[in-house]
């Protein structure tokens, strides 16, 4: 018998129907001879609402505390479901983090999987029945409850399969699938059959949010091959998995874009050794991630302007940082930016492809889309625009590269 | 330094200003050196509305799931009150019943308390933290959630001021204290300073519902010194202690009623051996508590009447199995009523006292109230009577027995 997990999102349990229909979905599975362990997020709203009673409470709220509050949604979710189940002729059983063992670091509100105990799990398919595990949730070592971050339960489903060994981790959304790009802007969207983990993890941290990105890493790390699909429907389907060479061909895969970013600039910097390090050093003390940095020799050839961005939580906190340092640092001026937004094409092939980043440029050029900054790495390219052509840049790259049309697509077919 | 223990139901802990309220007095107390755990309850109408949840999704809820959906209202609870203490500058950390090992025995939505780890406590204690547990949870060996039933955070409170040996166990509710009788229908009816564990037990198993009855059985045989008091006046408050001789003055301490019960009578019943036996096992078997039992001789000689009372949400339930054993019984009819009511009067002092029988009966029979049955213990006596006469049979018992007046109440001060 196959083991199989299957992982059901916030929109998928949003309330007692969609909950039942869930269910049909598992006793399906459950009856083919399978062993399922299925992997719920909180019903659509419950952590959001959660969260905001703390922050009625609290302006910071103790985070130890804040897990132990926000697990509760996912506690409620599979109790409806084994409830459900049980209710159908299926023996399931719910699990919480401490019943399996699902061990993390301390980091509360954003901790990462250690190890999960895969014993008492092979024990309950050993007993026929199906494993109904909270996502989202995990336990320290001093059996404190921790939280894993928002998406948190993919990554909760990914480590489930590989610890079980699993033949497939499904993740089921309100979505059919991995996109060329976001429907929602291009109506030429084509869904992806088959997608690399390294292209996936680009597409998620560059703001697909089909998945979070730890479950991609963990997924690769311990090639565990997930299927994303939609709740809804049985059509469709995009399976994320090991680069083959029938991926290699597509050049490019897919074209992402995240608005969810702010630019810094700072004019005249005094061009001394050592000036990116403060800066750079400051901010990561503060928990503040950069994302593109810039650097250009000034006007007047003896001091430099440097732009990098942040997201947009934190830009107000980045900007006071860099206008405190800059007292003893002295330029010219600090901007902020926040009508920036960042548009990338992904895709495996880019690898073995030359003129890639010239083809984009030339695009977004062609109808008068200005670049700010430019970032490359191995497997994409993204741009920082201003943020009102975010659509017709998407548009005009998903034409470019004729992304509509399956298989190659960088004019060699 | 001393230790106390503090539990506040649900509507203490109704929204976030009430539990700022609860954080205050908790916070006073801990700044005043003691060792101070508090146990909660689920925010007012959570627990119901769980339970709702369920029973919108099945007829009969998996129990096991039932339990870990509501135990969520106090994990709830103990997170955001802990959130609030560590805001004031009040180290505090929430417990769980998986964290300090609050065994139970397996019986899901009724387990009993085995046993609680008082080292995880008492090292918080070490660490001069306030240690906030979440009431009504338990776990069983196999880390199963369990929850111990209506007004179980009552219990959970008695039993961790049990193992912390703790000098006291203050239950903070929306009432001051235990009174002579409801307020409500009895405008002079008068708080009682003190009350013996025995009375108390009587008091809440006749339908006062100030503490759950298990939580008084647990205090007695523990010795815990119990102190119902207000949370939202500092005013007032009623001990629930050993008896001493002061107690024993007072012949009657409390008129109870509860309305929740409801009567079976087997008109006829053919006099032969084993008809009880058979008729009780059969609802015992199905779960049923049988209350109070009388039987007559019939009006023909040759047959008996038999009556008995059960809870109103076991009526139907008892009236069927009743109905089908009389298939191959033989009794001429059976009846049932609902429109009944149990009165009772409890106290001490009846120990020692004759006659207190005899003035319950002339006081009720003065204003024309029809006993339809008796039942007496070592220190209380019920009489059902039809369900109009409560309020009234309630008022001329408080009157007869002086209840309004402190001290003795059998006419000898």
């Amino acid at each position: 018998m196959g083991i199989v997990v299957q992982k059901y999102g916030g929109t998928s349990v949003a309330n007692l129907d969609k909950i039942k229909n869930v269910a049909q979905k598992v006793a399906h599975r459950y009856r083919q001879g399978e062993n399922v362990a299925v992997v719920l997020s909180a019903m659509a709203g419950e952590t959001d609402r959660l969260i905001n009673l703390a922050h009625e409470l609290s302006h910071t709220p103790h985070l130890r505390e804040m897990d132990v509050l926000i697990s509760t949604g996912e506690q409620v979710s599979v109790a409806l479901l084994a409830m459900m189940l049980n209710d159908m002729g299926v023996p399931a059983r719910s699990l919480l983090a401490h019943q399996i063992a699902i061990k993390t670091d301390t980091s509360h509100t954003k901790a990462r999987i250690l190890d999960i105990d895969a014993d008492v799990l092979n024990k309950i398919f050993a007993a026929h029945e199906v494993a109904v595990v909270a996502g989202f949730q995990g336990i320290t070592k001093d059996r404190d409850i921790t939280t894993l971050g928002r998406g948190g339960s993919d990554t909760s489903a990914v480590a489930l399969a590989a610890v079980l060994k699993a033949d497939i981790c499904e993740i089921y959304t309100d979505v059919d699938g991995v996109y060329t790009s976001d429907p929602n802007i291009c109506i030429k969207a084509r869904r992806l059959d088959k997608i690399s983990y390294d292209e996936m993890l680009e597409m998620a941290s560059l703001g697909a949010k089909v998945l979070q990105t730890r479950s991609v890493e963990f997924a690769k790390k311990h090639n565990v091959p997930i299927l994303v699909k939609s709740t809804f429907t049985d059509d469709g389907g995009t399976l994320v998995t090991m680069e083959d060479s029938e991926m290699e061909k597509e050049v490019v895969s897919g074209i992402t874009y995240d608005k969810n970013e702010a630019k810094i600039t700072l004019l005249g910097v005094p061009d001394k050794p050592g000036v990116a390090a403060t800066l750079f050093s400051a901010l990561s003390n503060k928990n503040i991630n950069v994302d593109m940095i810039i650097q250009n020799i000034s006007t007047d050839g003896m001091s430099a302007d440097m732009s990098f961005t942040v997201t947009m939580t934190d830009f107000e906190k980045a900007l006071s940082i860099i206008g405190e340092i800059n007292k003893t640092l002295g330029a010219r001026d600090v901007l902020g930016d926040t009508s920036i937004a960042k548009i990338s094409i992904v895709g495996a092939g880019m690898r073995s492809h030359a003129g890639v980043a010239a083809k984009m440029f030339e695009a977004l050029s062609s109808v008068g889309i200005n670049i700010m900054m430019i970032s490359t790495s191995e497997i994409k390219i993204s741009c920082v625009v201003d943020e009102k052509f975010i659509e017709l840049g998407v548009r005009v790259l998903h034409d470019s590269f004729e992304l509509e049309k399956p298989g190659g697509n960088f004019g060699e077919n």
